[in-house]
């Protein structure tokens, strides 16, 4: 039996010490392009480290996933920010921890949160987070982050696994399936992985 | 009466020289996420120069536009790129030129492309472009563009005007009105624009 980890609405202040939220919501405007257009300025600061580095725009096709969900593990890029903004309406749930002893995530401060289809996150450098898990449906996403040949992607697997049920917001179902991949065939990551914990 | 521009469908080979094409179309992936993933990668390049500059994501909300346009003045980033995604599946048109006399555009080079809504632009640093044009609807955009203090907004004003009617591509419908304006409120601009001509 997986200990439970709650889920969190995703605002701005309480993902603050995880990255940024990419959301108009509450954010202040001001108009460009003669007062045709809004503009939602600088949600995210996209950082790059290395002198092989540059900012990329990537899109990315998530899976569909189903409470409740199983944690077993959190990766991390140490070389840059990664932002994931989804581009048709898609919830997500963001799984992220503080750094903590043998650079692994700090098992105590794991935080779940449920990001709405209007919004994205930006990872700042080095935070640990679960890879991508759209609900329900597939997801498209925006994605931003460090384009480089150095190796950028740590990964722990945690001591105990987790489960998010989905039962802690309201409006949020749970739903016996889980996990459902999309058909893919199998090459290299780009991210040269570098694994932790063995 | 307004010359004539004729709409262009946003391919890749057709936009190369102006920036990039952000969508999945006939682009290669490869699985992330243990599969779960499909990654669509760097389909745009953020560029930044200048040593006050920082890529940073931010979004926008477009007004409403209808055929005919009028296209009169073009604008461009010369110390970065300027990315414009659509999230609400929102087609819009896209208006660049070559560089030319007297850094301005090069009027005999200008093209319209229609992007449709599940596709972005990127375009490159310098690069001449019309101000968002948001089709029929309101449309939410993420950009990602250069962030800094030194001026980054060149407008040119064209020596004659020229029109969309939007005729040119199936499916895509003449409407009678034009330029339907977000009740904003005005402040200044973050660009510290400056016009190169009068």
């Amino acid at each position: 039996m997986s200990a439970l980890l709650k889920l969190e609405p995703l605002t701005k202040t309480a993902f603050a010490p995880f990255g940024d939220v990419i959301a108009t919501d509450d954010n202040d405007w001001f108009p460009i392009n003669n007062g045709t257009t809004r503009r939602y300025h600088n949600l995210g600061q996209v950082q790059v480290l290395g002198a092989d580095g540059q900012a990329g725009i990537s899109l990315a096709t998530g899976g569909a996933f189903q409470f409740p969900l199983s944690i077993r593990m959190l990766e991390r890029h140490p070389l840059g920010s990664q932002a994931w903004i989804p581009v048709n309406d898609t919830p997500f749930i963001v799984v992220v921890a503080p750094n903590g002893a043998n650079n692994c995530p700090d098992e105590s401060g794991i935080r779940a949160f449920y990001a709405a289809g209007h919004q994205g996150v930006n990872y700042h450098t080095g935070t640990w987070h679960h890879p991508l898990l759209t609900l329900s449906v597939p997801g498209n996403f925006i994605v931003v982050d460090r384009i480089g040949s150095t190796p950028n992607c740590d990964e722990c697997d945690l001591s105990h696994p987790l489960q998010v049920d989905g039962s802690y917001l309201p409006g949020i179902g749970l739903t016996p399936a889980t996990g459902v991949r999309l058909p893919v065939t199998r090459r290299p990551d780009d991210h040269n992985k570098r694994r932790q914990n063995p």
